[in-house]
């Protein structure tokens, strides 16, 4: 089964928007195990859709066709697919009555444009919308199909999981059902990640079920994608929870969260569990941890702020760091421990480092320094950063949690 | 002139990578006035790189392939393009010497594989690399032309703008410049925006040059971009000034920035041009006012620090917040005014809030006060942010910053 994906919009041409509904259908249709060979993106032009459309169908089996489903006159994908399936297009009085009912609810005058959503390619199927207010829709065209999806993603993406992939899947016949996990690491490169799974990777290429595939994803880490095709959804259960057991013997506390869960989740949870209080003090980051932390829904039981020291005077005054150099151990182990103790924490973090675009000091761009105050203890660790100024600030504030998140790991 | 881009990777297509390098492509293609009517990402498969080569040869007079190029067996581009051109591939020597001496020069091992970065297809001519070791390849089909240029997205920028669009713009022999600008506005509803800019944009679309387009950008506000079509580079940029001094008559300080001028690159502006010093107290914002406001290079010359006061306890104790609600004019003046205080700075910003999912201290999600001390006085305002815990975060971070810029504005 291979089915193509056609975005239609003039401002995905001219980059005014980023096509990252072509991505996410990608992504969707490779889990569901469909293949998509070609993904096309074409302006507001009838002629033009038209064309897409119908080298599409002719590759493939099928064609998702994203966006130009609205109430505007730029709105033309239902005259193109009719056009493609050679039918008129006919004015569906339910979805008419629907479209008024939605305007009067809201209180709202409804122009007649808004009627152009009623309308559907004769053979078509409709698939009602339950967020905004254009329908999607089923267009067979012999054997193939053409499926219309709004472009707004959350609608989008609403209407691929409930009624294209489910149809897509029926018209394939396929019986296996596929799902997918990430294991999401931090601290190997992918190269040493390659090394440590390696023999794994082997024995698995072998026996073809499951799959794993590694995903370098810059400042998020490295993530392990492992894939299951089996006959039903607790086969394919079964198989992922063995394959992340394998995995995760291997790797350890390298993988810091499944499938969506971040780095600052993961911690969270662990302050959470062991019952600890967080304090910080940030320089080269200038608030990039806290921001990350406090992202985390329910943040306020277990984090108590941040002194973001940029000033040195700010750290030997607030934070009692020793004059001399403020990028060095000293200065972490006094802005973890002075964390702790101005914010009333039960565990202190400090993170000081050269981001650049000079060096500081006699420091190069990249010098981090990290400190960690725990359980009545201190300690500071060094890194060096690659990257340019938000690279390197970035890496930072993922590296400072990710010590945080091993220390209370190893504190179990 | 109409030119066509070709997106090449498998990971394109699985939804692994989004396909930035079309958008930026498209964008560069609208203001260099060359058509981009479909734009096409296919996987790293010959014959399919080959057909979706020669379906946009079809319906386009050019094509940017983009993708492919690199050492690894994956990278197919070239053999594609031989194939379409009907030529055969050969190794140039000039080119081989150049990936030898790259190598010899970081003291790398060279594996063959390297070597075939220097196949070129008959006929072509070579983009010199200066970056990466791809060079880019511009092969002539007949009257049209195939470009290919490498995947990596500061390779295949540096190459577009050296070598494809002077080569684009040759072929399609236009005469005309295009140039744009783009103004960055806080503060007005995009229907708002339009109906003060109304007059202005009637009586450019009556004349026809220079145009203006809206576009707008989320939490980064909207965008007014002005495009100019003009004979050279002079008169475009004497439009562009035209045009926008017309646009900031109309305005005012709604306009925060030009082109790539973030809001607070604005902020840093206005306040090394006062001689004034910055420091801030952030509740709901965890940070994130800080983060945006040290990414600008050379902050630690006017940005001392920030008290991230998440728990209630240290709003009180360090910042010096009254007992009683945390989200209210008062604990917005005290953050103000204890921030400059206790940072040892000139100006002093506070925001607090109910960033949600649940209300707090009877407050609605999304009510936010802003406070701001300067010049020995201090005040607060109050906002209510639409969206969920990440936009209002992110709406409070750049409402608080154009305050600021508002208040150093009025000031000069």
């Amino acid at each position: 089964m291979r089915c193509d994906v056609v975005a239609i919009g003039t401002e995905l041409l001219l980059g005014q928007i980023v096509d990252t509904n072509s991505e996410w259908i990608g992504e969707q249709l490779a889990i569901a195990g469909v293949d998509s060979h070609f993904q096309v993106k074409v302006g507001d032009n009838l002629r033009r859709i038209v064309l897409a459309l119908r080298e599409s169908l002719a590759r493939s089996d099928a064609v998702i066709a994203c966006g130009g489903l609205g109430p505007t006159q730029d709105d033309i994908t239902r005259e193109a697919i009719a056009e493609v399936l050679n039918v008129p297009l006919r004015r569906d009085p339910a979805l008419v009555d629907r479209v008024r009912n939605m305007f009067q609810a809201r209180g709202r005058q409804m122009s007649d444009n808004n009627l152009r959503q009623a309308d559907v390619p004769e053979g078509a199927t409709i698939i009602p919308q339950v967020r905004g207010t254009a329908p999607g829709l089923i267009c067979p065209v012999g054997h193939k199909v053409i499926y219309a999806v709004p472009g707004v993603p959350q609608e989008m993406e609403e209407m691929v999981l409930r009624a294209v992939l489910p149809d897509l899947q029926a018209r394939s016949g396929a019986t296996a059902t596929i799902r997918s996990r990430t294991l999401r690491t931090w601290g190997l490169a992918e190269s040493a990640l390659a090394e440590v799974v390696g023999p794994r990777l082997e024995a698995l290429e072998r026996a073809g079920n499951p799959t794993i595939a590694f995903l370098a994803s810059g400042i998020e880490g490295i993530k392990v994608r492992i894939t299951a095709k089996a006959g039903d959804e607790a086969a394919d259960r079964a198989l992922l929870d063995a394959e992340e057991s394998e995995l995760r013997a291997l790797l350890g506390d390298v993988v810091f969260g499944v499938d969506d869960e971040t780095m600052e989740a993961a911690v969270a949870r662990l302050l959470i569990d062991a019952g600890l209080s967080l304090g910080l003090a940030e320089s080269l980051t200038g608030g990039l941890v806290g921001a990350r932390l406090t992202a985390v829904p329910g943040a306020s039981d277990w984090f108590r702020g941040s002194i973001v020291a940029y000033d040195s005077a700010v750290k030997h005054r607030l934070l009692g760091v020793p004059d001399g150099p403020v990028v060095s151990e000293q200065a972490a182990l006094a802005m973890a421990t002075g964390s702790a103790k101005v914010l009333a924490a039960d565990v202190g973090l400090g993170v000081t480092g050269v981001a650049g675009p000079t060096e500081q000091d006699g420091q190069p761009v990249g010098t981090v320094w990290m400190g960690l105050a725990m359980d009545g203890e201190a300690d500071a660790v060094r890194v060096q950063l690659p990257g340019d100024r938000d690279r390197i600030r970035q890496f930072a504030a993922i590296s400072l949690l990710d010590l945080l998140r091993r220390r209370l790991l190893g504190r179990k």
